[in-house]
This record gives structure tokens, sequence and C-alpha cells, in this order.
């Protein structure tokens, strides 16, 4: 059997280890494994490298993806589906494991539509794909946010500022939730609930009378801009404050070791798939175990915010 | 309604944050919070610290426990237990959250069998309670691990070297077998599964000729000891080794962003339970949702190894 | 005697080692110690603390400073300097320590000119001290730096993407510089050289023509925002780019060994100053060594810019 | 010019950096550059790979070397001196660059004794060449043995425990020095210095009488086995201690700013010495300033420890 692999859309620690993990195990089973470059692109350039074992040597603990990503918008149009189409087939693949985030499910389902047997596996730092629990590189990306919060806390603390950090996601809080219960921010913005500056800067009022004298914001960037938050809240608090927008520092770094076991176990699901002759599907954590979804149903899910968490997230930061 | 906290037996990263958490949740609920230190001695030797907000401010990142831990043979002695039970009367505490490993949860059984509703949170970086999917400070054990054994990597690859490396865990094999995943070494021995070091030593050779240079083998401590296994592998392969014993690294530094989620959410529930007048019950995450089970069959309960992130191992580093 | 030691300006990591030095090598001398609070403000607000040598346990390892800084424009006025002067003699302070940049250096003469015996350790992360080859806080910047470079870089290649990074250093290039050199950055952008973003856009165009298809330009914060770096770069080379402004991330964290000894050496120095009866001096490394010079003089050098690191950049990096 | 170069005897973070930078300012100056595999057998084995700017690209914040290393006997016969000579000039080798500790820099100094032109980057964590003030890696490794004391010392605290921990430095005790120095060890024992069992016990009972309850012990492993050295401190204080031996994990890890500096420019130095024909060199630090000595001199000279910072870190851990 012939694979093809790919990663697509942002790129997201553990990408790297998810492709390891496909190769290795495809090439167990006897399998040709081929690395698309560029994500989809590549199918159209016809950018396929023959995978040995040795070509993911190293890279388990790699950040970004060596088999690199682009977005790509040809590969949306009808023409350039038949040229994907058409290279797959010359080339006799037989199947494609799609590495990547919504955008990059939908392009494997596309491809699996067309006949070509497609699987994905939910690579991205937002973790903003319902159907799953959690997606490679969350876990990095949070305890990226996390230590760097830390450290703005040692400045915030020494100099009794109120810092306001912008943190990814795309639409989702999910990073700003977690990195904030883990670093006990004082206030949590996210898109999923409605927020109120005012309540913020009673909190801020609140924290002060009680002789905390720094806080930290963070505001997801599916809200607005932390720069816009920060100037409503100097309105309002008359205090001083400092913006932060961690931006692709999110993405980046040497995965955590759950990122790691949670992309090269969802990998090998993936090539059980493809052996299996099963395709349409995407890789999924439900009820912490490893199983297989159908992309479109996938797709038509709408994430549930972790209100008990949000909840939590504020008695403990008082 | 009077609440006593205390972390008991090895100390694990995120004990902080659960300390941290029962005390802010145990506030905001109106109750007042005692700190114990040194775990269950602290009882027999009434060291108890009134808790405030402010006391567990700045503790969610830091390593160890700010309570601090010790064994304590008399608290398992009838007079001791009579002794703690008739302290925490005399003080008026309705309730005990302990943290800590199997041997403290059996501590908080005993606690609650005569009479004071005592529940506990698994705080172990051993990952050895069967009845919890996870335990506080095994995601930061397992990373340091990870970490440890990324650098020892570099040593081993430019020296083409064979480095064997023991890892902490009792009993269980967990954290060898997820550092192990994470971090790619080319064999994992742990006490769940029988070892074969001639098939070991097959494996090695086999790397060799493929032109694969330095090995990493991680031994859990409940296997045997490092030297042990060195030596063993040293006259099946009469190649040279270097050991590698990481022991009690694998315990301190700051907490995973996860370890600190589990750590406050697992606190939060054990104070629900309380507020509750539940006692005897175990927090605990299985399916991936927080709840909570007996202590008694918890206990009872006999972990499973996971063999199939075994067997993956073995694939993805060949 | 009785030494009072304050921190001030910008925080910098490593501050908390030279007070903990400060501390424990004057008490060792049989001097009382006194922490002042929040700078020279806490002269003016009587914020004094009386330390033992466990009131700087556990802080080496900690970014930030345990006795807060402040800017304080009183202490600057005539009649804030008669109450700061009247306020210590009241107290019978015989010296002052001060730990920070060029305008608490200038705080630390001002108090000396009146009569208190006063030295001062150079404490930013800027290295914009010209007397001294290091200062106190630099070598964590650059390292907190060049790890984020270091993350960002595995987004830039998996993406081939550019990216404008902003760091600090006020009027300084030194962190900039350092940064990328270590980070192995394609451009450095510094306040001391002229730029020319048409040699850099070359630059960018001739790496491409070799087939690397990202790059890092670092911009110190003094020449100009990174924003608008970005977009004069944009017209020219016509690519898109990213921009990333690193901030506050950079004063904090754990302070690098480095940095640890650095602190407490330095700190040790200013305590025998003033157990000399030296006033007016400012602690200093040159030619490798430690050693102390006139503040006055000290604050009348210009710095000079490392071109021959600078060069060595630009070769290194193509 | 044609100029080769290699990393020999045991690794240390940064050489990669050193390696990057004689390749890329080599191609600047017009030179062919060759690195040779795994030290000065791979002039013997004739393993010389063609170096071009690509071959060094994304390695400078990698640990380890990518030319390997290797500890070879046959280089250092008559015989094998031979062969390594005419391999070289067979090749038209002009120069040749060797990044290692004293044993590799003996060998550049056999190479331009017997006519090809040979300078040596000083490259060990152990920092044990008198001539420079610093070698390349050893900063990496103090931070890394620093950063391990730090979490062990969550331990230490949390049990009130006596941790003694083994670090490497071959007959140096500069690790132990700088890392006991940077983490506030309470003992530090050294091979320069004798050391008095009774004394450090004395020390020991000191803290314990103050409250302390923890402590940590580093011996450089030059002196003797932590194992032995806790044996008698048991036998001493009657306390139970732990041992740690960090070992090879100080040698690897990405290298921190300083060293990647540190290591761009002694290779720079060297390279420029190479083109400007003077062989025998060894590039070093002094007074703070990168210059180069007569490799004969260099290794004649006697290290002197820095027993101020011994006597200050006695007095700064009280």
């Amino acid at each position: 059997m012939k694979i093809a692999v790919l990663t697509s859309g942002g790129d997201a620690p553990g990408m790297n280890a998810a492709v390891r993990a496909v190769v290795r195990k495809g090439i167990f089973n006897n399998c040709e494994v081929f690395g698309v470059r560029e994500g989809f692109r590549g199918i159209l350039t016809e950018d396929f490298i023959p995978m040995q074992l040795g070509s993911v040597a190293d890279v388990i603990q790699r950040g970004g993806t060596i088999l690199r990503t682009a977005r790509c918008e040809e590969f949306k149009t009808p023409a350039g589906m038949d040229k994907a189409i058409a290279n797959l087939r010359r080339r006799e693949i037989d199947a494609v494991i799609v590495i990547g985030g919504d955008g990059s499910i939908r392009g494997a389902q596309a491809l699996n539509d067309r006949g070509i047997l497609a699987v994905a596996v939910p690579g991205t730092i937002d973790n903003d794909i319902a159907a799953t629990e959690v997606t490679i590189g969350f876990d990095t990306a949070v305890n990226t946010a996390c230590n760097a919060i830390d450290k703005i806390r040692d400045t915030a603390a020494s100099h009794q500022r109120l810092f306001i950090i912008e943190l990814m996601g795309r639409n989702s809080g999910a990073i700003a939730l977690a990195a904030g219960l883990a670093a006990g921010a004082e206030s949590i913005i996210v898109p999923e609930l409605p927020y109120d500056l005012d309540e913020v800067s009673r909190r801020l009022e609140g924290s002060r009378r009680r002789g905390k004298l720094h806080s930290i914001i963070l505001v997801a960037e599916g809200v607005a801009s932390a720069y816009e938050i920060a100037a409503e809240l100097k309105k309002r608090t008359n205090q001083d404050n400092r913006v932060i927008v961690l931006g692709h520092l999110q993405r980046g770094g040497s995965p955590t070791a759950f990122d790691r076991i949670l992309a090269s176990r969802m990998a090998s699901e993936a090539v059980d798939l493809v052996l299996a002759g099963k395709g349409g599907r995407l890789v999924v954590v439900q009820n912490g175990r490893y199983t297989h979804v159908d992309i479109s149903s996938a797709l038509a899910q709408k994430a549930v915010f972790d209100s008990e968490a949000f909840e939590l997230a504020k008695i403990l930061s008082i």
C-alpha cells in the first residue's frame, strides 16, 4: 500500500511526532510512505518525498513540521481538486493522511469524497475541533503561554502593574482558559462568553483593596485586540497597564511529552484506519480514549466551552 | 465548616496548586481552612496553620509542597490514630483533605472510618493508582524525564553510545513507558511485563546493522537497578554503555500546566465532596472526566498496564 | 553598621540574588541590613524591613525583585532628597546599596553627595552602562529572547515566512545583537548603527534565491517599532511578514546561573566597599574582573557598540 | 584554501555553533571547508564531508555535535600520525581546526608540529583549560546543573532532607563551584581544596539548629564518589541522605546564548588564524577579550581555582 502524509494549516508542536509515527508504523506494515511538502499544495506541485525509517530520525522532539505547511487556495477549486486526484492516481497513492486543523480536515474529506482513501488527524494548537477532547499542539501551546505568564508575573509583581496579555486560539478561548487556570490569571476573557469590563474593573479594585497590587488579564484573540481592552480598562480604572501579544511564540518549541504521545498514538490510529480501508474518518480522543468519527459529522458539531473550569479559575484567582 | 488539608508521602509537582485550590475554594464557601504541616505527622504534633487567601499566593507555579511532607509510622498505630482523632476533634476540624499516594489515601480512609470526614486527592508522580487515569505530578515527571532523555540523546548520538537510564515509578512502569514513547527510547523495560535481555540485545544489533549507532534503554526502578541491566547487556553485546539514574530530579520542578489544572480541579472536587458531607471518597479522572470513587474499592483495584502504548513504542523507535 | 538595600528602575532577573548577597554578607560582617521596598520611594515612605538570614531564603532562583521596584519622581526633587536624607539619618542608616540601571545609579550618587555612604550595583537587562562589560539581568534576557526566537523559527521555517521581532534595550542594541548572534537571526537592526532597509531587502532576496525561504529580522526597540519596519519591508519586498513584540517577557523568569553569580559577586563587592567606607562607587566588570569605578566618571562614559560581533552575525547568518 | 574542522573528546553544547562558524566564515573567505567525522579518527578513516552554507543550517541551537566525536588511540601512535598527515596531504587540506578539550588541543599541536597548519578551539564543559577564562559548553553545563539542583531543592525542602549531588568536571571543581554558587548549595566539595567532612557535618548541625532542615551538598566527580561522601556523612551526622549523580545529563541540551556566542566568536578567531597562516595556536578568552596563545605554553599552565568565589559561596549559603 502507498500512503501519503501531509501537514496543513497552522503548524503545531507534535506534527513531527505524528509524521514520524505514520512513516514508521506504515513501513512496519509494509507500506510505502511518501511525505508531501507544504500541505495540499505539494499534491498539486507533486512535491512527494519517499520516506524511510531514517527520514524521521531525531524529529520527535522538534517543533514545527519537517514537511512544512501552507495554505492553498487552488486546492479548494474544482480544477485544483481534479489535478490533485490525478496526481495521486498517477503515482498510485492509495491513501492520504492529513494532519491539521478544521480546514485541513475538510480537505481530507474532499479527497475521500473523490475516491482517495483519506483520514485526518487533528493538529492545531487551538483545540477547537469539537469532536475531540484535545488536539495535537494544544498542550505545548498552553505550557508556552503559561510559562510566559509566569515570567510576566515576576515583573508585574515587582512593579505592581496590570498586564493585559493576548493569547492565540482563533475563535476559541481554550488556550486562554487553560493557561489562565494554570497560571492563576486574575481575569480571563474568551469569545465563548460575554464579558463585562465593568466587572473586570470591579475585580481589579477589589484586589487592590485587599493589597494585591498587580494583576494579569488574559484576552483570547477571538474577543478583541488586547490593546483595545487595555484602553477600555484604562478609562475605567485609571490604572496604567501594559500589553503583551504572545503571538506566534505559542506555535513553536519542542512539543511536550503529552503532545508527542498524543501525536504518536493518533497517527498510529490513522494508519490502522487506512490499512482497514476506512476513509473519511477523523481520529479523536473521546472520554479519554483514542477512537475515530466520521469527518462530516465531526465538523458539524459545535465545541462546548468548559464553563466549570472558567468559574473555577475565577474563584481560585481571587 | 473547618477543613484541614495536608500533603503526604513523596512530594509531587502540583501539590501546591492543589493546596491553593482547597484553601481558596474553601474560603469562597465560607469555610475556615487549616494547613497541616508534614503530612499526618502534623496532626499528631498539632502543626496546624490557619490559611488565608494570601497564604497560597504565588505558589501555583512552585514544585514541592509548601506544607511539607513526611512519612509517619506513629499515625499507623492505634495509639497514634487515637491521638490524631482527639487532636482533630479538640480543634473542631470537620473534614480533612489528604493529597498523596496510596499510603496517604489509606490514611484518609482510616480517618474517615473513625468519624472524621476525609477525602483523598491522588498526588504522586508514579501514576500507580488504578482507579484514576492520571495522578497529580505524573505529567511533570514525564516531561522532566523526557527532557533529560532528549539531552542525553545529544551525547549518545555524538559519541554513538548506548545509555541505560533508570526512571522512577516504584512498582509501576508508567513513567518509563510515557517518557520512552515521548522521547523515542529504543527499548523500555517495565515491571509489568517480562523482559528478555537477549531480545533487547538483538534489537541493539539490528539497529547497529542499519547504521543507528546509539541507543537509549529505559529501565523502570521497579524492575532492577540500571547498573545490573547494564552489566548484563555488556556481557551479551560486548558494547560499552553508560548508566544514568535520574532519581529525585523527577520529583521537582515547576509543575506543567496540565498538572496545575489537574490539581486545581481535583482539589476543587474534594472541597465539593466535603461540603456535601461525602467522606471516604477518592477524587479521580475516569473516561476523561472528574469524578470520585469509594476509597476502599479504589485501592482494591489493580492497575492495568497500557500494552498498546508499549507495543507502539517498540514499533516507532525502530 | 546599618546598611539599607533597594532595587530601583526596571526589574531585572538576578536582583533577588543581589539582595540575598547584600543581606547575608552584611550579616556575616555583623551589620544590620534593612530592605527598602519600592526603590527610592520606600525611603520616603519609610518602608524599611529588617532583614534576617532567612528573609532571603529561597529567592536566588526567583525572577523579579522581592523588594519590589518603582520609579519615584519625588525623590528627584530637592524636598524629596531632604526627606530621604532625614529619614535615613533618623534610622541611623550608615550606608545604602542601590541595585538598578542608570537612573538608579544617579540616585545613589545623589545620596552619597549628601553624605550618606552609597554604592551602586548595575542591575538592568539592557546592558547599557558603559563602565561595565555586563549588567545583572542581561544574560537572562538574552537567553529568554534567544529561546523565543528559536521557537518562532520553528513556525517561520514550517511556513517559509518572514518574521520581524522587536526586542528590548531602550537606546541600546545589546540584547538584539547578542540574541541575534546566538539565534542566527538573518538581520539585526540596532540604534547604534545606521540601517538600510534596501540592503535588508537585498539580503532577503539573496536568501530566497539560495532557497532559504524563511527569515528572522530583529529590531531593537530603540530603532523604531517593529510594525513600522515591517510595513516598510512589505513595500520593498512584496513579501508577507509577521511581527512579534517580545516586550516584558524579557524581564522575567528565573535568572541564569551567570546572572545569579554576577549578582552575588557584585553585591558582595558592594558590601566590601561600604565596609571600607568607600561611597560614590559603582561595582563593575572590566577586563573580566570585578572592580569598581567612580559613579560620576562611569555615567559620563559612552557605551561602545561591539561592531565586530555585529559583522560576524552578518557573515554567519547568510 | 582548504580547511578541515573536527570535534574531539567529550561533546560539549556549543560545538555545533563552532562548526557552523568555521564553515560559514571559511566559505565567506573563499575557502573550501570539510567536516571530519568522529574527531581524529575521521582523518584516519578518511571520513571527510564537503560542507556548504546549508550544511550547518539549523544547528546553532542543537546540543552534541553533528560531526560526532570519538576518542582515537591510533592517532596518538607514530604510525597513526603518519597516516593522518598523509591523508590530509593527499586531499590537499591546508589547515585543520580542532574543537575539543586538552587531549584534542594536544592533537592539534601534533598536527601542526608535522607541518599541517592547525589551530585549536577549547570545547569542553569542564572549563579546565588554564589559558582561557572560559571554554565552550561550560555555561550550558552550569545552567543544566543549576536547574537540576533547583528541582532537587523542591523535594529536599518538602521532605527536609539532605541531598548529596555529584557533578562532572574531571579533575576540576569549576562546574561544582559555579553551580553551587548559583543554586545556593549549602556545601561544595572540590578537588582543588582539601575538604573536611567534620566541618561539613558541623555546618549541617548549625543549619538544623537554626531551623533549616534541608541541605544540598555538591561533590565534584574529581573528589570522590558522592556515594562514598554520603556514607561518611551518614556516619557523622546520623542523618539520612539521598544521592544523585547528574552524569551525562550535564553534557547535553541546547546551548545557552552565552555558549553559542562564545563558540561563534572563538571559531571565527580560529578561521582568522588559519587565514593568517598562524598555526599551533589556541583561541582563548583572557581578561574578557578574545585572543590566542601558543598551544604548548597554554597546556603547560596550571589552572587557578577561584577561591574567592568559593569563600563567597560559603558565606551566602549559610
